[in-house]
């Protein structure tokens, strides 16, 4: 009822708001027995944390991560697995003023509409340091997966139109941008350091592939294995769309053309994304996402304050220019919570 | 966990399978008091059913509902409202052979797969019989929600790359594709049926529009509105893809531009199609849907039977060349049971 | 949200009220490729209804069922078997004036209060008829359960201060007020029948017994096995209260009396019931309920009209002077709800 | 699913064991703008704590909390509220040894056949520390209860068979073993003194009391208030039963004398215990608990080893000769929780 709890047999629950004291994320329905270690996580923190390149923010999260329930001699119990990152880099007076003035792109009129009330130190609970909690638990549901011979992989895809041409999966992690294509990378690069200096920020297409995922995943009639990656994904702040296989492209396809047709050796094309009906059909799944472009800019914007009397604002500070590659591993994350929760809801049909 | 039921403080739970018995829906949460007919709710029913038009299925299938509980003396109880839809245009023998041959684009494969037994008949509850129950309920939360002043449109926005130009809204139920742009209908028209003779289908994008929903709806972080809004939407059988406002536009965009400013009067644009943080705006909600070309199509087509042996199939009977005019119900319909059960979550939070 | 739907891994959903059209169940996560058939289901119904003999009320409910979703062939598809049943008896008339005044211990007062609406035709929604609901539900999980070797028993074991001695399981169904001792059978038939001749009614104590059930169901810390039990119990309406094992005895035992001590063949006693920490011991499940006398008797009652005037009043009718022999049915389908809900639940753990 | 979350609008989410880092709760659905501070829910903890009196376990767990998130200014913010416990008193070495013994009455074999692996430091999950986690959450909930002007009190009414013969809500604080009777307090109080020299342990009724609850309050059918108490309280590891108003006597009554008559000024008695068909009436909601002995005790008992192997073992350590005292606000945390909960559903049904 809430919103701050995803899946069913698989489950987290996050808390937490960018400057209070900590956040973090309860994960229950862990397999037990299975062994996993902070550092295992931390990789993933670390790939999501700001400051890792000149095209992300600078800011320093410390998003050390710490196990402290659900664990007994290096494995897992099966009982709730809270995991905590406690902030440290709190500037509060960075966001003064903030309190009476909302931001363009951002959830600060929303916030105070819904509730009444609203922290607005670094955006509250709407900060993307919130992602943070769902990287540590994306990791834990990537172990389970793991040993299922599961593999989820996302990647820029495309930034203010400069568009990834190869797949080329072993690069993704040698650029700053996280594209999938080294030549397109560079461009990219250059690009977002423009945007930097104009104090603008810009979007773009992150793309998920899943691939060794069994057939038969996914809950019909509303749980969906799609519908679920959808719900997951459009949870994330800065995502504004997802289509899956040929997606949006399909309505512009014949039937005769999207079909995937079949032979001995299985499916001779993947336009369904890898999922027909709801339910997974083994082949890989494939995905992608619009991010919009970042909301703090310091480019002057107008806006009015809570009285509404009108203001031009510029939002300072320290932010992403394009959150694409500190995107890619929530995205990671999300689809990581949302298989591994599917593969205990088949187990529980059948079980 | 097992997927057919939808929402939480408004929430409904589906059954049935094409050729079954009945199909039908629970809706448990409606708000006691109501005054609600039998009348109202078929209206809906008959913008899905099939056999409306020369674009659509000629099939009949008697979309005649009953409400069996939760109804007295012509109000809501408050207790759970079951509305029945009785089968009755069943000819199991056309679909003889269809157990062990995969139609592609269908959900035969992945229901073997995920169940060991399949219901072939008129592909059982992966059917788009299934949305009649969901149409039956959005009818209730329509009516719930236009006491609040809500009113939700969807219309035929794109089929097979021919768009619509203008937004016309009293024009949308006047032409059998159910497009806002009466010229582009007309185009649209001329397009499937010739697809008709062809043997073959087309895709499009449904577009939805809510106005007069409140500021303040959604529940962060994860049932955010248009998470939410995403799930339900990818939950329909033929929808491969979502996006909100601008959506992948946003990608090529920059922040000084995607950004909605405000003045005294409210927000100057609206790229973010109502949500903010994951809450309405007050603004309206927008979302577009691609729906994929039907799968039923009577041009050969290569697949393979349960044992594995290559076959070619052609899909004969009375399939919808284009999904999308009978899809605009069962997409306001899904909206409808979104935007009703964050209403009453709102409540409760506040409550 | 709504309180219709029990169950997460094996989920049911009723509706219906007790002179409305149809009374009936959604039932979710059923096992696919199960045999199963409408008269296995009707056993239990036969053993619910009412007319079964003197102690039992004449009333004909036509607790005749039928599956209209999720077989094929035989056998359960995985999807949602929605069971009917339809109301034939209905007397509104014989309700006349009933909707004025609150009948003493009936749900009047109260579903007024909650609802500002109220369908006073055999107490509607509050109705003994929504149980055969229930009992159709919890055939299907008796049948899952049978192929796991769990099997469940209930009978009385106390009326009006008349308890059963010995523990004869067989002779449970050979009487009509399904005690577990033949001899406290004849006492308690009479007793009944003295209380019919006097417009009067008693309550009892039914008890249960789950033998077969593996160790390590139930989820710790809320989802405990003795805690869902205990929930299922108390939404069985003239159920007043439970206790496991030693029960409310434990309160005035010693640590060393009730603490149940082990060898290596197992358990020495066993006062938790079959339960410890929440979770099975493979020891039988064991717990009673107690079980208030019938609301609805002929003596004369002081109660108020809803304008508040102070009344008399006698609830003519066809009543059940006690309701354990038909409670019986009841509390076993429940049990076997929750019993069948936790090993799928177990399933998704290690799954 | 996996058991670790209570209520529905408003929920709470339990972590950590005994001897872990830190045990804790996410609430979430809290109500915005409410003021709360740390202090006012370190009162409850002080209750339940260990170390009070003679007749609690001298243990110190450093019950001393902290709100990590969720509040802003002295205020709630809508979003989840994170309350932490460090564990600070851990003394590992203290179960050397019981890593291979089954303790008698305790969850230890149940959670190693539930889990293949388990936590056997203090009882790890299973422990009473964690309802430490439930008081902070359950002093949240009272707060909203308060406002609503809705009280919650509990109290031993009996240990080891000395029952309390009067009502004094004033002394329950009082007296060590929170009696309602301060003459049998003493009694009590002497009686525990001599188990402690014995090594051995009492059991004990509880009773809870709710006044000022609205009317209306409970959701048929599975949902019913006295079924959401008494999963509650089943939940809570000593209880073994639970019984509504005249409860378990209600079973030796006539429909006659069990039925709660009215009069223009409300009912005439209370035997219902303040809940018809599931749903508050505005009387007082009574119900008592029955508390089993503490398991851990210095006698001698007859046990086995993981491997089989019969031990005779002696539960050393720090422990409570009867818990009846530090039950008291778990059961009151319990009851504010389903309280508060239903006051949120019954907002959004009508919302």
């Amino acid at each position: 009822m809430a919103g701050s709890t995803f899946g069913e047999a698989f489950k987290i629950t996050t808390f937490g708001e960018s400057h209070g004291v900590s956040v973090g994320v309860i994960v229950e329905g862990v397999t037990p027995g299975v062994e996993l270690d902070e550092a295992y996580i931390q990789v993933q923190m670390d790939r999501r944390k700001p400051g890792q390149s000149a095209v992300t923010s600078p800011r320093k999260e410390y998003d050390v991560i710490r196990i402290v329930s659900g664990m007994f001699e290096g494995r897992t119990t099966g009982t709730p697995l809270c995991i905590l990152l406690d902030n440290k880099d709190m500037r509060p007076s960075a966001y003064d003023g903030m309190d009476e003035t909302f931001r363009p792109g951002h959830a600060d009129y929303t916030y105070l509409k819904k509730y009444g009330i609203r922290d607005h130190r670094g955006s509250g609970r709407a900060s993307g340091r919130e992602t943070a909690a769902r990287v540590a638990a994306g990791a834990v549901a990537r172990k389970l997966l793991e040993d299922r011979g599961v593999r989820v992989v996302a990647y820029t895809k495309e930034i203010g139109g400069i568009a990834c041409r190869t797949y080329q999966p072993d690069e993704i992690e040698k650029n700053s941008v996280r594209a999938c294509d080294p030549e397109a990378a560079g461009w990219m690069e250059d690009y977002v350091k423009t945007l930097v200096a104009r104090g603008d920020s810009a979007g773009g297409i992150v793309e998920c592939r899943i691939s060794g995922a069994a057939a038969g995943l996914g809950e019909p009639v509303f749980d969906k294995l799609d519908a679920d990656l959808a719900k997951a994904m459009l949870s994330v702040g800065a995502v504004k769309g997802i289509e899956f296989g040929a997606g949006f492209a399909a309505a512009g396809m014949l039937g005769s053309e999207h079909n995937d047709g079949m032979n001995a050796d299985g499916f001779l094309s993947n336009h369904a994304g890898g999922i027909l009906g709801g339910i997974s059909t083994g082949a890989d799944i494939v995905f992608r996402v619009a991010v919009k472009p970042t909301s703090s800019i310091s480019s002057p914007q107008q806006t009015v304050t809570t009285q509404g009397e009108e203001r031009t604002i510029r939002t300072e500070g320290r932010h992403d220019p394009c959150i694409c590659p500190r995107v890619v591993p929530v995205i990671e994350a999300m689809a990581c919570l949302v298989l591994e929760d599917h593969y205990k809801r088949q187990a529980a049909l059948h079980g």
